[in-house]
């Protein structure tokens, strides 16, 4: 499978890069941007964070705001920020453009509905492809671990409990904890895998969380602000909270007490969530 | 002089704030941002480091990107992030947008030109209409740094050689040190202040600095990419280290291997800035 690098800037004495490549699980041209720290390379290779991003976002808006090279260069962690749905002009869309739905927010899902299930496969992509793409192409081995903001939240987390040992840790910012009870989960899921609420359970943090067997735990670590206008509605964290009651999971979330919804949030947390990743992948 | 807020972000334990207000000087409504550190307040006063930013910036692009909430939370130091030129629809504009030109590229001076005399002065607005707005509304002391970056660096420089004791050190990010002689400045310098080559030199650090006397020096670091694409033709730094070797003053020059004109390189050293700020505070 062939890239094509599109950027490069020197950050924090590594490089951050941005690639363009043909995905054939989502049938369209995509970008994704990488963190290489100064650790990787002439011969050594190093874990990787992959970050997925919140509605509306691109592979940009992590590297540019979070302050994450200063730490993935002094712990030798790459970040891998993909894309948060297909693009291009061919790629359907919400009718309306909404920012929730279609392009910007794919969610994470495999979309079993037309017209979306040609493209809008974030689940494979973010798990199969782009892993494989990296590993063959960066100086990178198969420690992973996942984070991710927002609809990024629920992405990591889910993928986190449905593949037990595929990745060292996971943590999240304000994640979309149980989208099923949730307009933004319910708009996206209702779409993207049809009317059915017992698809959705799959794709929900919350419900996967309840359902978790002590064998197939990741640690896992959320950071959730308490003045974040999308917490009652939207987020729902005390319903990850139960569920780890429930199972013993290893979930440590914690309320942040004046922080919202932004990046200036995820900047003054990330050192925290980049060190729990540390630890848990032996660094 | 009332200002009105229009946002607000927890930030590192302080607060990110955006402004906007009625501007006598340049006679529009402009935007403005500023963090207040955890320090600050309840009668505590912070010393305060005003940052210029660059061509098509605005108030925030340093704030989102940079890094420094953590470091100003750390050291008790307010940042001040005003936009680059007066804003609205009755400003005069560059006929084509042009990036380098009018509206986001007000290069800090007052312009004596038509049309450009009546709005475009930034000069004074940086350093007398803001600094007094500040006073008065926020747990801000005397003491203040400046910092910029490109037209923001050249802006930071030649605002503190012009006038001595204003601020206890100076720092710039790739600064247009010679704007005189470079293609930026001169398109802008013509527009704004004529013709006459002579009106020109009171905004040009580098003939600042070789002027400058002893009694007056602002202690100075600046840093530079050497992979900076505008490094030859638009910044010319070997202009000011000059400048500064034939009148001594004490400006330490780094070249920085590999690095661009971008964000991320900012971000990798603003460390070092607002140390050397903390340290010439007395922090």
């Amino acid at each position: 499978m062939s890239i094509e690098n599109i950027s490069s800037a020197k950050s924090f004495g590594g490089w951050h890069k941005q690639y363009s490549h043909r995905s054939s699980v989502l049938g369209c041209d995509m970008r994704f941007a990488i963190y290489l720290p100064p650790q990787a390379g002439n011969g050594t290779t190093v874990p990787v964070m992959y970050w997925l991003s919140g509605l509306t976002c691109s592979d940009e808006n992590f590297m540019q705001k979070a302050g994450a090279h200063r730490l993935a260069a002094e712990l030798g962690i790459a970040i891998v920020a993909p894309d948060t749905s297909p693009r291009g002009d061919h790629v359907p869309d919400d009718e309306n453009e909404a920012y929730d739905f279609g392009k910007g927010a794919g969610f994470y899902v495999n979309a079993t509905q037309e017209p979306w299930r040609q493209n809008y496969r974030m689940y494979d992509y973010i798990l199969a492809e782009l892993p494989a793409l990296i590993g063959e192409h960066f100086p990178v081995n198969d420690n992973a671990v996942i984070s991710g903001h927002s609809m990024g939240g629920h992405g990591a987390l889910m993928m986190a409990l449905r593949n037990p040992g595929k990745f060292r840790s996971v943590t999240a910012f304000s994640p979309i904890c149980n989208p099923v009870n949730a307009p933004w989960g319910q708009k996206a899921f209702e779409n993207y895998l049809g009317p059915k609420q017992a698809d959705w359970a799959d794709y929900d943090s919350a419900i996967l969380m309840s359902a978790a067997q002590p064998t197939g735990f990741t640690p896992a670590l959320v950071d959730q602000g308490d003045a974040d206008g999308f917490l009652k509605d939207q987020l729902k964290p005390e319903t990850l909270e139960q569920a780890a009651k429930n199972t013993g999971y290893p979930l440590t979330l914690r309320m942040q007490e004046g922080y919202d919804h932004s990046y200036y949030f995820i900047a003054s947390f990330i050192e925290d969530h980049m060190r729990f990743h540390a630890k848990h992948l032996g660094l």
